[in-house]
C-alpha cells in the first residue's frame, strides 16, 4: 500500500463514511467523493443485512455520476462460534483483505478512483481501514469522515457525549462484561449480550438501534428501571429483523452534592 | 426547557453540527435544517476567532432559505486565569444561558424555528446542550449530528479511531497531564499545554489543527520524535492566527509479540 502516488495514473480508493442510517446523515464531502468514484464495490453480508446494502445502492444512485459501474462481492463468514474472538476477526480480515486487493487489481484501470462505502465513520469500529493496510498493492487512497453511530445516538437523545473537563471511554460489550463501567460515561458498541445490566443503580442508558432509520428504537432511563424493556425490544427487533446495529451511552449521574459542587 | 412541546406554536431550536471546519463536512440532513431556520444566532467570540464565524455565514448564505434573520451576540468572556476550571466555566455557561434565553424569547416568535451552528459534532466538548439544560424556557429543539473533529482527524491521517476489541478513551490536555493515558487509544482535546510530551516512547501521535480548513496542519510520528515539532508548529499557528484548535490521538504501538499474536 502506498500513502501518495508517485504516478499519476495511480489507482485511487475512496473510503467513504455515509454515516449511521438516515441517508441524510451523508456529507457534502461523501457526495463529491461519491460523484467522483468510477467503480463501487459493494460487498454483500448476506440476505438478513439487505438494508445495508440498500442504503449504498440509493446513495449511489443518488450522487454517482455515469458512466460508473457497482462491482458486488459476497463477504466470507465470520466465525462466531469460536471464544478466539481476536483470531476470528483477523482471520476474517485476510479473507477480506482478498476481496479489496482483487477489486483494485481488476476492477480499477490505472487513474481510476474505487468506493467503499462505509456506515458510520470509517474510524469507529469497522475494519476497512485495517484490512487495506494488510494489501501488498500500490493505490492511493482518501478517507471521508462520517457521522458515527455515536453522533447519531447522542444527537437523537439530545445528549452530550462529554461533560465539562470529563473523559469519555468508548469500548465494547465484552470489555464492558468483564471490566465494568471504566469512566463515569460509558459508549459501548457490539454489546450482543446487554451488558449493561451489570451497571449500578446510578446508572443511566441512553440506548438506540438502527439509528436514523425508519426503524429507530430509542430508550432512556435509569439501567435498573430500562434494562428489561431494552432486551425485550432488542430481542424483539433482532428476531424481526435478523439483524441489530446497536449502542448506548452508560452515564452515571453526579450525585445531589457532586452536582451542586459543579454548577455553583 | 421542554422536550417535546404540546403546542403546535411552540418556539424550535435546531442544534446544527456543522463539521470540524470543512464547509463540506455538512451534512445532507444539516443543509436542511439550515433551509428550515427563520432566525440564526450567531454568537461572536471576539475578532481572533472570526474565521469560526466566517464559516457559519458562508453556510447560511449557501443552505439557507429567504426570508430569514441573523441576530449577533457577543460571547462572554470566560475568565481563563483561575485555576478553578470548572467554576469558571459554570459562570461562563450561565451568561451563555442568558443569551439562548433572550433569543428565544426576544427574537423567536411562536411557530418559528432559530438554529445554532456549532462546530464539529454538538455532543463532543461543545457547550451548548449543557448551557440549554439551564433555561427555564417554553421551547421544543432538535440537535442535528456533525462530522466530529476527532473524526475529521482520524480520517485525515487515515487510520481508524478504534483497534479490534479494544477501547478508546476520549480525554483533556489537563486530565492527560494529571493521569496520563489511560488506554492504548486516547484522544486529546482542548490541550494548549501539549501534554502528550509526556507519553512514553512506545507512543505514536497523531495530531491536527484547523481541521478540514485552508490553514490544516497535520504531523505524526513517534512522540518522541515530532514532539518539538508539534509544539512549535502549534506556537507559529497560535501566534500568527490568534487562535487554535487542535486534537490528536494518542496510540501505544504494540509490541512485535503482541503484534504477531494479533495477526496469526
Amino acid at each position: 500500500m502506498s500513502g501518495s502516488g508517485t504516478l499519476v495514473q495511480v489507482k485511487r480508493l475512496l473510503i467513504i463514511g455515509i454515516g449511521a442510517g438516515d441517508p441524510d446523515h451523508l456529507t457534502f464531502q461523501g457526495a463529491n467523493a461519491i460523484a467522483a468514484a468510477d467503480v463501487f464495490l459493494l460487498v454483500d453480508k448476506g440476505e438478513a443485512k439487505d438494508d445495508l446494502t440498500r442504503l449504498r445502492r440509493d446513495l449511489i444512485a443518488a450522487h454517482g455520476r455515469e458512466p460508473y459501474r457497482i462491482v458486488e462481492a459476497r463477504d466470507p463468514e465470520r466465525d462466531r462460534t469460536t471464544p478466539a474472538y481476536t483470531a476470528a476477526v483477523e482471520d476474517w480480515r485476510s479473507r477480506r483483505a482478498q476481496i479489496y486487493a482483487s477489486f483494485i487489481a481488476d476492477d480499477l484501470a490505472d487513474g481510476q478512483s474505487g468506493a467503499l462505502l462505509v456506515w458510520g465513520d470509517p474510524g469507529v469500529y469497522d475494519s476497512t481501514l485495517a484490512v487495506l493496510d494488510e494489501i501488498d498493492a500500490e493505490f492511493d487512497y482518501e478517507v471521508v469522515p462520517g457521522i458515527s453511530s455515536i453522533s447519531a445516538l447522542t444527537a437523537r437523545h439530545r445528549v452530550a457525549l462529554t461533560r465539562v473537563g470529563r473523559p469519555v471511554h468508548i469500548t465494547t460489550g465484552r470489555r464492558l462484561a468483564a471490566e465494568g463501567p471504566t469512566a463515569d460515561d460509558v459508549v459501548v458498541m457490539l454489546d450482543a449480550a446487554c451488558s449493561f445490566t451489570g451497571a449500578g443503580e446510578d446508572h443511566h442508558i441512553y440506548w438506540g438501534a438502527y439509528l436514523g432509520t425508519p426503524d429507530e428504537i430509542l430508550i432512556s432511563g435509569p439501567v435498573t428501571e430500562v434494562a428489561d424493556r431494552i432486551r425485550a425490544a432488542r430481542a424483539e427487533a433482532r428476531a424481526r429483523k435478523g439483524w441489530i446495529m446497536d449502542t448506548y451511552l452508560l452515564r452515571r449521574a453526579p450525585s445531589e452534592d457532586h452536582r451542586r459542587t459543579q454548577n455553583k
